[in-house]
């Protein structure tokens, strides 16, 4: 029996090979980096994928077999095929979990997901953040204490455009003086979604013991709990579940298809 | 002084050419109907737009003059310019009000603002539809007693795959056994949307003195309150609320605009 | 190793000994009828408690034991001691799952947890009830198709005076013309809330297998996930995870405790 | 004509006669500073009420003719009786609007609201705040930049202990390395309920111009949009909408009026 929870790990996979900073940070990729980080935790099982593979690893057997899948990109959210995304919204819908690391707030998917800009103010000075529990109870905060630091990360500030999230699990503080809602859960269908700030490409985020924490709890928490297949159907009027004679003028032919 | 509210009726105007029902139901279209509806509330000032003008009547210079727009489409959302719903879908994230009417639930716009499919199940034979009040208090059930009856309506049933409502303020019951979420309101960027199911086109339901009541408070409702342009600003560390230095690695130069 | 999820089924246990009709639909009583249904799933072990008992069964040692509490109560609510009342919701806010059953809509519990009156319409006359999914993969209506009926129940009618539910799991239709949320969630605290409509005590509903289902589903749902221990913790000055000295006039002295 | 919004501004109005730092900072009571500040806006009548008038200065007729009520307490939160808390609870309820202020959080009217402790971790060193804006375009920000100073507060810091808000106005950042959900609106019934976090007595917060400048704003927004008149009632058989025939088992008498 294998009842481990599939995690697919999507990594753009871009700055790894044209920053040396962000290789000697990452020299396997931020999505090893966090592929392995999940492995650590006995009950899920993760692999990876990339931009530059096939359907940028994300083909319908891929989504099919994943439970959750964590989303990092940052310079090449353009490049991301529409059909892809199309088909990872609909796994989502499903009931399959999403985890949107940092920049990849401007993925089209976590866009697609939301109906917003998801715009911020940022600044990338290296300054401190400060990562605050604001339900201690939450399984996304499990094993975090009151806070956490980040040493050096890049900084998002309010406003964050996002609808009103389902709850918030962190805010952050920055020593240059912002704040934001750096830990958000959201329901798109019958998938969970968790948005989680840390992970400038140039610091070394995903070694850290909590991120890493954190994003195994979230990944834990967004669990798929029960598959939602969507579609419009007709229910003819003989089908009805009370007895009904049907009237009136009708716009559609008995069986057909409905309009899109 | 010129106060009152600028609402832009959008409609599709395609089956009342097609169909001799609807002509019947609708001589001057089912915008004319609604707009007129609208025009005699002496606070709003309602004026028509649809699928055929150039850029369906949804130009830059009349949204930016729109309080608040109004959809109903059924078989041309297909044919609906993705240019037109990108500049509707940031004329809502900034603040304009956005009411969505009956099959308009498969709109592209609709769909772009919730980040779901939008599906329900639905039946056309002419059966009674009862919409209850879910807070008699509520500014868009004013003047609406306990319920109201539309004795010919097409049916619309759950699941309705939208994400959780920001407030219900209607219910349906439909004398074939089924129940919908009627009315139903969402907050995207500034924007207030609020999605209405009575109208289906072979039926003369936007002549229903009730229908165009709950229309009126709706659009009233959604006037905007204020207004949000979003950009994404970097803020330099010399600019920073606190005194800090930047210090470590760097992805940007100095006021390079951020990856999207 | 024993990881059943504990639940206790609190039951008023009044009209069970007053009223005949109830007697012979449940002659161990409602409590027992649906403890004895939770007690089928391998998952759960479920004792019971009556508001007869000391402390109503509820005592500290009971709540500290219990994952998740079902509640059902019609005709002594009043009777129900506050300080039972506090004890419940301390419990609900750290983490525990509760269950509000039916007539448990005017619980003390219940409006203390939610703020509202919780009122609502209703009529007995023994009408059919249709209970429709909204999301046919949400757990807690795993197992159950499109919709259920129960043949006899009361009515329950909106408007249902709550604050809007996180999710609204099931709609019902009711064979005299009105619908209801029968199935909402909430969260208060690190606790989750499920309130579930049906249950009028002089029909066997708590006998129905797709009741019994819901009320299984729905207490997997709600086990804890987490414990939230709240207190209002001073941090002083020199505790502030930043360095700062503190200035200016205060209210309190150094290790004061906070007023309330 | 008088068409203004009239507000009662509650104060507890203790600390301002027992405190000198207090009564320096506000030689007329709190009460009457934030009165002034409201009176300032043409749109607005604002009288105040205070804990040692009889019925706290909140009897039937004040409340019935108040729109919307703000409401600062400290250390004597317990000195309010219960049944003032339930008429204020049913007025907003009804549609009434609330402020909340500051220590206010711990209000009776608040948790009974709110369901939950509503506490937080605190410190008073007259460190500096910096409250941001969440959403530009919300009309309790209008007239505030990207974020306002106020050069000496308590802190207040998370977890806050409350249901997820509707929205989120404000975020607050502190020198000491806290963060706090500064500006949240809740619905409850048909009220709007606002809370916003500055406000210690021993600072002039409530003279400083945003601050005043967000509770005018505040209060504007809250005004009552409909009244929600609540009950419980009966629907007989014979007046069901649809035609039915009671049927079955009862435990009511026709006529009776339903268990609380």
């Amino acid at each position: 029996m294998n009842s481990k929870l599939r995690v697919t790990v999507w990594g753009e996979n871009v700055h790894e090979h044209k920053n040396k900073l962000v290789a000697q940070a990452y020299p396997k990729g931020m999505h090893t980096c966090i592929a392995d980080a999940l492995n650590k935790d006995a009950s899920i099982v993760a692999r990876t994928a990339t931009l530059d593979q096939p359907e940028h690893g994300l083909t319908e057997a891929v989504l099919e077999k994943t439970d959750v899948l964590t989303w990092w990109g940052h310079c090449a959210h353009g490049q991301v095929q529409d059909a892809v995304v199309d088909r990872v919204q609909k796994r989502v819908l499903e009931g399959m979990g999403l985890i949107v690391l940092h920049s990849g707030h401007y993925s089209k998917i976590f866009k697609r997901l939301l109906g917003t800009t998801c715009s911020l103010t940022w600044r990338e000075a290296g300054e401190k953040e400060r990562i605050w529990v604001c339900n201690p109870g939450h399984p996304i905060a499990a094993g975090i204490d009151k806070y956490f630091e980040i040493e050096q990360e890049e900084m998002y500030g309010e406003p964050f455009a996002i609808p009103n999230p389902d709850e918030i699990v962190f805010l952050s503080w920055f020593q240059g003086g912002e704040v934001f809602r750096s830990g958000a859960t959201f329901k798109r269908g019958n998938g969970k979604i968790f948005y989680f700030r840390p992970g400038h490409e140039v610091y070394p985020t995903y070694h850290h013991p909590q991120v890493q924490r954190v994003i195994q709890n979230a990944v834990r928490w967004a669990a798929p709990e029960g598959k939602w297949i969507d579609s419009c159907p007709n229910v003819p009027a003989d089908k009805a579940p009370e007895k009904i004679t049907a009237r009136g003028p009708t716009l559609h032919k008995a069986g057909e298809a409905g309009l899109r």
